[in-house]
C-alpha cells in the first residue's frame, strides 16, 4: 500500500502544509499567509483545519495512500525531556505549550514535532544537497540563523532536544547583543534581520549608498541587489555575513570533520556576495579545511575526501520535505 | 581465556607503555623519559623495544592472557585516508610517516593508531569522569589543547580521522596568533604554554607580582600556586583560562547539546582557579545550559538531564587507558 505523511512548516511569517510521499514527491500543498504573531491558538487552529483539509484532499484523489503521520517544523527550541516548546524569542507566549498534545487531540494522527531548522537538515539530506552523503551540518540563514546535524544517517537531535543551535554559536565575543543573553552570536551576523541591522548601521554612520533611497522598505533582498550592482556598502554587509558563517564553519569543521556543509534559508540566495569571504574565512581558520580541500573544492593531494561547502537545493521547501520525512524515518 | 591490550602514550615529552586487561586493570606498565625531540627513528625504535619487553614480561608473568593488539595515542592528526600523520607542530619530522606500518613490520601484532586526545576521551568514558554516559566531549589542556568526541558509545573520528580539533576552534577571531596559521584559537589560551605566555605578557606590562622570581623557571603549576595564595596577575591568568574555555564549551553545548563535558590534561589540576570564570561564560554564552542546568549543575526545574562540566578522573592516565581500550573496541 503507497503511504504519505503531511509535513508543517511554521514559519515566522508563513505555514506551509504538504502532503509528500515516500519517494519525496509532493502529492498536495497548501500556503496560508497565517500571521504567527497572532498568537499559538489562532495558529494551531489554522493548523489543524488545514491538515484536515488536506488529509481530506487526499481521501478523495488518493484513497490507496495511507496516512503515516505528520511531522511539524517549528521555529524554536523542544525539550525532549517535557516534549514542549522552550521559550524563544521568535515565538513569544508559546513556551510550554503542548504544541503536540494539542494537534494530536484534535486530528487523532501521530504528530512529530520538530525544530525547523532540523528539518531542513532532514529534507536536504533526503532530497537535496546533502543526499548520498551519510553525515552533514545545515545551517538556515532566516529571520534568525538555526542549524542541524545528520550524523552516519541519524538527526543528531541531543541529550535536551536541543542540539545544533548554530545561530548561538559566538563569533565574536564582544560582538552585538543578541536575543538569548550573549553577546556576537552567529545569528547577530549573518540572518536576515542582521543583513538589514549592519545596513543601517553603516546608513546611520552617513556612509554613501544607493541604499539609503529604500528608507523603512530596506530588506535582505534589495540589499543584496545593490551589492551584487556594486554598492560598496551593500558588498561590505555581506562580507560581513561571510567573515562571521566562514568563522562559524571552520569551528565546526575542526570539531566534527564533516563530508558537506549546507547553507540554505532566504539569505543563502546572496551566495555570490558572501561566499568569497566565508571560504576566505574557512581556509584561514581550519587547517582541517586547508589540508583537505582545493581552492576549487576538490581533494587536496589526490584526497577522495575534501571538504564541500554548498548552497542548498530545496530552497524554501527543504523544512517542508524534511518535516514530511519525520513520520518515515 | 583472559586477554589484554597494550597502551602507549606517545606524549610531547614522555612515552607510556602499559598492559591493561578488558576490566581496566593495570597489570604492568613503563614510563620511559623519551625524549621525543631526538626524532622518530628514536621514538619508534624505544617505542617498539619497550612493547617487545613488556609483552614479554605478560607471557612469563601471565601465559594465560591474550595479546588483543595494541594502541597507540600521537599528538597530532591522524589522515584516516592515508593512515599516517599529518603535519604536526607538536610533531616536527613526522608528517607523512607510516608509524603504525613501521610498528606493526617490527613487532608483528596489530596496531591502532589514534589522536592522543581521543584516546583521553576514550579512556575518560571507559574508566572515568563520563562511564555510564551515552556521549561526552573531551578536552585535554597539555601543551596544546586537544579533543575528543564519543557519540552514542562511539569515537567519533569525523569524514577525514581529523574530528575534535577543539584546540583549534576560534574563541576571539583578532587574538593570539596561532601556529595553525588562525589568530585566536582556544589552544593559545587555555593550554600549558599560553598559561605561562599570559603570565609573562603581563610582567613585561610591568605589573607587579610574585611570579617575577621564577623567571626562566616558570611554569603553569608555579602560577596556579601563585593564583591560589592571591597573586592578582596570577589569578588573572587563570580567569583568561576560563573565560576562553567557557566560550569554547559554551558553542559546544549550543552545538552539539551533550550530557557531560571532561576537562583533562595538567592545566585542569588548576580547576579551583579558572572554573569560576569558566561556568559564568558557559552560563552567559548558552542557553541551553541556562535553561537546563542550576548553577549547581543539577537539573533546571526538576529536569533529570542538567548539563555537566567536570575534571578528568584518571589525570595523567586517561590517554593510557584509552589506547589500550582501542584493540577492544
Amino acid at each position: 500500500m503507497p503511504s504519505y505523511a503531511v509535513g508543517v512548516d511554521l514559519g515566522g511569517t508563513n505555514l506551509r502544509i504538504a502532503a509528500i510521499d515516500e519517494d519525496g514527491t509532493m502529492l498536495a500543498r497548501t500556503a496560508l499567509g497565517t500571521e504567527v504573531r497572532k498568537g499559538r491558538e489562532f495558529v494551531v487552529d489554522e493548523l489543524c483545519r488545514s491538515t484536515e483539509g488536506l488529509v481530506k484532499e487526499m481521501s478523495a484523489k488518493a484513497p490507496e495512500h495511507k496516512l503515516l503521520g505528520i511531522g511539524v517544523g517549528v521555529p524554536g527550541l523542544i525539550d525532549s525531556e517535557t516534549g514542549r516548546l522552550v521559550e524563544s524569542p521568535n515565538l513569544p507566549g508559546w513556551s510550554d505549550f503542548d504544541v503536540k498534545g494539542e494537534i494530536e487531540r484534535r486530528l487523532g494522527a501521530t504528530v512529530i514535532l520538530e525544530n525547523d531548522a532540523n528539518c531542513a537538515a532532514v529534507g536536504e539530506h533526503w532530497l537535496g544537497a546533502a543526499s548520498g552523503y551519510e553525515s552533514m551540518c545545515m545551517y538556515t540563514l532566516g529571520t534568525g540563523v538555526g542549524g542541524g546535524w545528520i550524523l552516519e544517517g541519524w538527526l543528531w537531535r541531543g541529550w535536551n532536544g536541543m542540539a545544533a543551535e548554530l545561530g548561538h554559536c559566538n563569533v565574536y565575543p564582544d560582538g552585538h547583543i543578541c536575543g538569548c543573553g550573549s553577546n556576537g552570536c552567529l545569528e547577530q551576523y549573518a540572518s536576515a534581520t542582521a543583513v538589514v541591522r549592519m545596513a543601517r548601521e553603516s546608513l546611520a554612520e552617513g556612509r554613501q549608498s544607493g541604499l539609503s533611497r529604500y528608507g523603512d522598505r530596506l530588506d535582505s533582498r534589495a540589499i543584496y541587489e545593490c551589492a551584487m550592482r556594486g554598492d560598496a556598502v551593500a558588498a561590505e554587509v555581506f562580507e560581513r555575513v561571510g567573515r562571521a558563517l566562514g568563522l562559524a564553519i571552520a569551528n565546526v569543521v575542526n570539531a566534527m570533520n564533516l563530508p558537506i556543509h549546507v547553507i540554505g534559508g532566504g539569505v543563502s540566495s546572496a551566495w555570490d556576495a558572501f561566499a568569497p569571504a566565508m571560504f576566505d574565512e574557512v581556509r584561514k581558520r581550519s587547517y582541517i579545511y586547508a589540508n583537505t580541500t582545493e581552492a576549487n573544492g576538490v581533494g587536496k593531494g589526490g584526497r577522495k575526501r575534501a571538504t564541500s561547502i554548498v548552497q542548498a537545493k530545496l530552497g524554501g521547501d527543504g523544512g517542508l520535505y524534511g518535516a514530511a520525512r519525520l513520520p518515515m524515518m
